[in-house]
């Protein structure tokens, strides 16, 4: 059959860019976006995506080109994730909690030629483009205003080309949008949060970010026109793909800017969200609240979600899912998948088995465990720790001007992600650690994670993170950093007493630092790097000590 | 970006065989498949698919070789749909209703090296084998037994290489399978049913199979764990990818070898069933029967569904959804995507809305209907007709050894359907014919389907279909073929008459001819390849009786 050739019927290039159009014609007159007192529907959300893209090239933008954009969840910042790919572009969402530094780097390293500024951060940015050296290009601005936000000092509109409405109102909305030539064209270049090492620019295809989209929708089994409240931040690996995939379902984008407990339980009961992603984090904020008048489903991931904070959420009427994914993945490509027969489980044993991360979604090709120096699958009996590797095609290009990074984390056919995982004997997974995030102790591996998971089941515990200490002669301890909640009292003695009870000796923190709040990325994940870098100033203190 | 190479773990093929290992993990001890007294689940199903590829392959069989199926919807003939291209063969099922000429004709064309070969067919397959020319290469014959199948005569095995289960258990089940080596490595070939013209051998890759598997999840919102009763015919473009789909949902297939209005109902009520697919033809036979339980969502397609019948339907608690799709496109690529809003419609209107053929699917790149001579957009008024395009990542990769025939339809990057079809002013089409089903009658486009869905109005009227008979005068003129429910009576005259008051008068059929039943495809699609003949026939007639 090899005399058949592909043609434009069959092989046009996979993008999530044409599920808008579909949107306006089939949820024309639904709402799609809600923000304070704005509200569009997926007709106008259309067409103020292609005026939108249609004026980004006429400022100048070509096909290949980056446009970073700098905004926290408001409709704007929702509009861009399918505006900027719709001009030829390459969307590059920054993580709106970096500081200047970082932000200018990363600016400078994807050569960014437009950015899209939120009103609250005009003067960061601005601060991060005075950072870059005398002779370089500097990229233009758009001002995103917003009503409501405010604003702490006036904003330097002569620094910007444009405001954002301007550009919608100027452009065609007719435009003809620039549609992918392969499956394998850029559409999103992601910097990595980095819990551990510099940011690395991850590149995703047309074709990677449709498979994610889809499978997401899939997985979760979210029906169609959901109500979805944004919590997740859409810098984040672009909400897991979930801007797309609500476009798809033609679902209602619940906006917003900034959230606490309070305005997420506000929003569900003035919206009637139905679904909300978030990290763990999230869920604890969520776990001390009332009991839901209706099941919404929450889907978690970002870092394995201690039990008990999962058993909380879900008695006050959260329906949880579970699934992993990193930001090399484009989103989750493995989930819990949960068995009916598990709901006749006690409650603890439940809240265990979805604490698994699972099985590897439906368009996962492979996920599997293994021996990081031998590449073969590590035994199926939940206690052999090995490397997580995924083969699929949600699987980034590569790192952007990185080829070593690239070439480090892509080999045999696989994509390394440098997280540690036993395999049950069930075929499901469980993520043990960070590869560096393992604590290695008189020469026996401690998991962090699972120390982690017993200290979270102290009731006066808030959050907790373990990272090896050194030590001269063990080599590395734990050493557990613990927030208490409001009110709450506890000892070092009295967590090693209760940890002792419930783990290995070797595993048992040998320190414990009380802290009112422990360092977090803007997703949510604790900044384990900080807490090692402590961890490491404690042991030199003692020995500079000596010294002295 | 364009230093970012593909890679293993991020260009590996898509392809569905891959959905049935996942089902053995999540749904391993849930039921797959139940057939009388026979019940399997996932990892058995998953088990014997390895045995049976791993025992293809040693039968000879190599990648690309054709092995085609001859059976009814049973258990063997779902494994099939796995093993066959598991085993690196390209998947050929036939259509079990053609007669021994046609199916000599097709496994000669196709080049078979295997058939399975179900065992009520054994006389018919054995028969068309011995219709190859003395000289050429024959096919190895596979025998699926069936204890609950009625056998005519007795079955000479020695014509058979092997029993279907023996090959289950001499196979392999660690069996590697083979994995396509590029997106669009063939996987299925489709003869289609040919309402019309000779059959053509549609050839699908695995991209596009899988593509149209997830696409009709979505599109058709089926949940996981569905219980699906198998009427549409598996020899039917794959039963549209449901196979593959209900494998990745991990669903139950309730299989059965033939079916009337009674064993739908009894399986309906024996197995809980929650979907099911069918032509309008399944419709009108259900829409006899007693109201459900238990709302049950019905996929229709393969030809307009006359309103009336889709109304009967709902009306017994049927959910209708309603699809457009060919052999060509592996499935339903337009569906009539329901807005809430038409739900406070009227009935009728209700009716008339879900009768349009709707909107490209969520991964249909683009569907259009056009000028055939231009090429150009039709006007959206609903009067305009034009031809359905087509272009998606589910299109054929084209007709196998039929050159000419492909470059006819795959055109400008469209596949150009030959259905002739209107577009609405919201952007749903609505098919009015095939483009040779049209008659001209005066200068005058007469859509058959048009007159046919008033004839449906008939309260008397069983099955109707309309075709152009030869007219000296008129060119055409449009011939009703008609059968009434048992025990109604009406004449020629009266069905006239209820025309005249409902339609232009020159649609109204000039001649009305009374059949018990009207000829059909396998798939209940009426031939109207046939009563074209009889019209054809019934104007010869006077004109030979003039000349005696």
């Amino acid at each position: 059959m090899d005399e058949l050739k592909l043609a434009g019927a069959n092989s046009c290039p996979l993008t999530p860019l044409g599920f808008l159009e579909r949107a306006a014609t089939v949820y024309g007159d639904c709402k799609s976006i809600i923000y304070n007192s704005i509200t569009y529907n997926w007709s106008e959300t259309h067409r103020r995506c292609l005026q939108l893209a249609s004026s980004i090239q006429s400022l100048g933008i070509r096909k290949g080109d980056v446009v970073s954009v700098f905004a926290p969840n408001i409709p704007a910042m929702y509009e861009l994730q399918f505006a900027v790919p719709m001009s030829g572009a390459v969307l590059n969402n920054i993580n709106t909690r970096l500081d200047s530094r970082t932000i200018s780097l990363l600016f400078r390293h994807c050569q960014s030629k437009l950015i899209f500024v939120d009103c609250q951060s005009s003067s960061l940015i601005l601060k991060s483009i005075s950072l870059f050296p005398s002779n370089s290009l500097r990229p233009i601005l758009v001002l995103i205003e917003d009503d409501s936000a405010e604003i702490e000092s006036p904003i330097p509109t002569h620094d910007f080309i444009s405001t954002y409405e301007d550009l919608v109102k100027k452009g065609d909305p007719y435009f003809n949008w620039v549609r992918p030539i392969t499956d394998f064209d850029p559409i999103v270049l992601n910097y990595t949060s980095g819990t551990t090492s510099s940011p690395k620019g991850v590149v995703h295809s047309h074709r990677g970010i449709f498979l994610m989209t889809v499978d997401s929708l899939i997985d979760w089994a979210v029906p169609k026109q959901p109500i979805y409240l944004w919590t997740l931040p859409m810098f984040h690996a672009n909400g897991w793909c979930y801007p797309w995939g609500i476009a798809a379902l033609g679902g209602v984008n619940i906006c917003l800017r900034k959230f606490d407990a309070a305005s997420i339980f506000d929003s569900i009961n003035l919206h009637n969200v139905t679904h909300m992603c978030g990290a763990p984090v999230v869920l604890n904020m969520l776990s001390n609240g009332k009991p839901l008048r209706k099941p919404i489903h929450i889907l978690t991931a970002g870092a394995p979600p201690p039990s008990a904070v999962l058993f909380r959420t879900e008695a006050l009427g959260f329906v949880v899912s579970h699934g992993y994914g990193l930001t090399e993945t484009a989103g989750l490509v493995v989930s819990c998948a949960w068995k009916a027969k598990w709901n006749r489980l006690p409650a603890e044993d439940r809240a265990r088995m979805k604490a698994r991360q699972g099985v590897g979604t439906l368009l996962s090709t492979a996920v599997d465990v293994v021996d990081p120096l031998t590449g073969k699958s590590v035994k199926r009996d939940g206690l052999t720790l090995g490397e997580v590797v995924i083969r699929g095609g949600s699987v980034m290009l590569g790192y952007f001007r990185d080829p070593i990074g690239t070439s480090k984390c892509m080999k045999d056919g696989w994509f390394y992600t440098g997280d540690v995982a036993v395999m049950e004997e069930d075929g499901y997974l469980s993520i043990k650690d960070r590869s560096k995030d393992v604590i290695i102790s008189g020469g026996e591996n401690i998991s962090s994670v699972e120390v982690e998971s017993v200290l979270y089941t102290i009731p006066a515990v808030n959050e907790a993170a373990v990272v090896a200490r050194p030590d001269e002669f063990w080599g590395e301890t734990p050493c557990a950093f613990v927030s208490l909640k409001e009110g709450m009292m506890m000892t070092e003695k009295e967590v090693v007493e209760y940890c002792r009870e419930r783990m290995a000796r070797f595993m048992v923190p040998k320190t414990v630092v009380f802290k009112e709040e422990l360092p977090k990325t803007s997703t949510g994940k604790i900044q384990k790097f900080v807490l090692r870098d402590e961890a490491r100033a404690l042991s030199l203190g003692p020995r500079k000590k000596s010294n002295m």
